[in-house]
């Protein structure tokens, strides 16, 4: 079937289609003839991209105003980009997650990875999030929606428009309800043999992040008979795991009342609320109080926000990963564990590893590491783009 | 308590101690005064190091003839090497595998990063393996064996000494019993659902390698339902714990007939043995006859010999490593899995997923990185011993 109606759009003779060809899904501003038919184009439009030499490479989504403007779609140009197109990727990913999940609490699609550049689908039983990111997603959002819940079998599908992908994409900020209803209150989800609370839609909607579950599940293993820290809680995702390993307390600190306030909630469904305190407050000044206290934990878990998400910052990040290390390994037991993380894009693996030894070695400790995790299957990576491999976790015993 | 009747060695004006201060646990013969009294020190013999400046490191297993000519044991030059010193050691290590794993079959001690250089110590229940790798430990096995005894509380404890390192170390080849008896006939292992046959004594002394656990148990999750192919077998490493997670049929492809017989020997005894085969012979000749065949698997998992152990075989390593990938990914059905596996200390991460993806490009597929795997936590790092990051576990989605 061809599509005559669509338009076309062609890379510059500079730029390489070898990298498209293997499977980068990407074209940047500057590697694309941007003649006046193209600037004009809808942002979203589905185009045929062709080569310099006028080869046809596959079918991608035209964002004119973007940075990234084009998205690999479709590597047939024949395909057509609808709601079965939509339905099949779905149908791929979740197969994946039916193989590697007991319950239907996941991450149902990771954008390029899954196939469908640019859109996040979270999973909460019986309602799904999307986040489109691109604005070819925006565009074929009604399909999308029909698709996700023949597919999955979902209820509810909330649209979640807070993406910083969205301003690039020229995209707006409004939240809506694409299906069914909006969940009413926080919805539990159990992962690790925990109770997490996931507050999809109300004031603070700290929603929940999937992509910690095996780091959740291997710091646990540590956990039976330890007084446990965590710090950056968030909604107590290594907490709540820890107290499900059977620690006997665990110390859940964070900036925000809102997240403390669903990780009680939490603890309290999992039957361990009197295992389970919580300390509002800067991470930093509380890592600080704690030593002065003198208090000691057998198990300390530190996952800040991305101190270094892009390049520029760095150097300040990979300094602040050596202080949340130098920080809270005083903290930590003789033959006790510490649990370090990042979420950083721009801080790779080594250099991450190498800020917490310094901030480990400046504590005067020393440290075997046991074990390195990424971010769940439920999160794969394309492996073009290198990008993708943001979430680290060194579990250290000092 | 000075202990005066010690050695001492001392480092050359040019090396410097900065690194064994951070924990670097090495002094090479470069590094060291070699003077004809070092030079006569008994292989293995405790002594105390020394920087230019006399100032006390710490204590170290010294052998004159290796190119390792110092093993760092305490960094406090006051304490005792003896049984107690080697008790204290077991008792950390055993603190960690006891959380970690629901059986006492693992392994206890991993070398530096345990504490005790060059010894590795495998447990199967009631039975423990050492290899003492080191001259120092080679002199201390009777203190090891009783020590070990008593922290473990195994009745059995066998000395293999095939490990290569021994030879460099001056050490013989010559196997003991230590403790109680050989098993007299191979052990059965329970991991990830499944039973391995571990031959520790037999003629052909498979063994059993508790490294691979972790990303057996993660291949285990993709199996259900899945035909599944294992490559380079050894005992049904990867085929056995895909058979307990359910797949229709498992087939171990290795060259040694008697590992084969272990694998179908733990087939048997899980009440597999109708969904398990096995194909002696070389591996890359059986991917290409395979896929000549037009043989398709869900799950095609290929853990190969180290191809690349040392710097000098690198190139030839990742081509070989190349080479897997192109022969396995036509194997693998589309949507279906591929893991690919490396024990190269030479090979690193970014290396070897880089041969991978393009043997797997080279086959015309395409893949997802859905999980990056490592050596299990029983198998700690140095962080200190870039080296000791050997085993690399990839799960592609094709």
């Amino acid at each position: 079937m061809t599509q005559p109606d669509l338009p076309t759009v062609r890379l510059l003779p500079k730029s390489k289609p070898q990298a498209l060809r293997r499977g980068y899904p990407w074209v940047y501003a500057n590697e694309l003839v941007v003649d006046r038919r193209t600037r004009n184009l809808a942002a979203g439009t589905v185009a045929r991209l062709e080569d310099n030499e006028r080869k046809l490479l596959g079918l991608v989504g035209v964002t004119p105003s973007s940075k990234i403007i084009c998205r690999m779609l479709d590597r047939n140009p024949e395909a057509s980009i609808d709601k079965a197109w939509l339905a099949a990727k779905l149908t791929r990913a979740l197969e994946l997650r039916t193989r590697l999940f007991p319950a239907p609490y996941y991450r149902l699609v990771h954008a390029e990875a899954d196939g469908l550049p640019g859109v996040i689908i979270d999973r909460f039983g019986d309602t799904a999030v999307i986040q489109p990111n691109a604005a070819w997603a925006e565009l074929l959002l009604p399909e999308l929606t029909e698709a996700l819940a023949e597919v999955a079998g979902v209820k509810n599908i909330l649209k979640n428009a807070g993406g910083r992908g969205r301003q690039l994409e020229g995209l707006d900020d409004q939240d809506a309800v694409l299906l069914g209803q909006a969940p009413e209150a926080p919805l539990p989800v159990e992962m690790n043999g925990a109770t997490y609370m996931a507050d999809l839609t109300g004031g603070q909607k700290t929603g929940l992040f999937y992509d910690q579950r095996p780091n959740h599940g291997f710091a646990a293993r540590l956990a039976s008979g330890q007084k446990m820290l965590d710090v950056f809680s968030h909604v107590g995702g290594f907490a709540l795991a820890a107290l499900a390993g059977g620690a006997t307390s665990a110390l859940s600190v964070d900036g925000s009342a809102s997240a403390l306030a669903l990780a009680e909630e939490g603890a309290k469904r999992m039957g361990a609320a009197e295992r389970f305190a919580t300390r509002q407050g800067d991470a930093f000044d509380t890592l600080e109080a704690l030593g002065t206290e003198g208090e000691r934990f057998g198990l300390v878990v530190c996952d800040p926000p991305a101190f270094a998400p892009a390049k520029p910052a760095l150097e300040a990040g990979l300094r602040a990963y050596e202080k949340v290390a130098r920080l809270s390994a005083p903290l930590v037991e003789e033959g006790g564990y510490l649990v370090l993380c990042s979420c950083s894009h721009a801080a790779d693996l080594s250099s991450f590893t190498g800020a917490c030894l310094r901030g480990i070695g400046r504590a005067g400790r020393r440290a075997q590491l046991l074990h390195t995790g990424f971010a769940g299957p439920d999160h794969p990576l394309l492996p073009q783009l290198a990008e993708s491999g943001y979430l680290k976790a060194l579990v250290f015993r000092l």
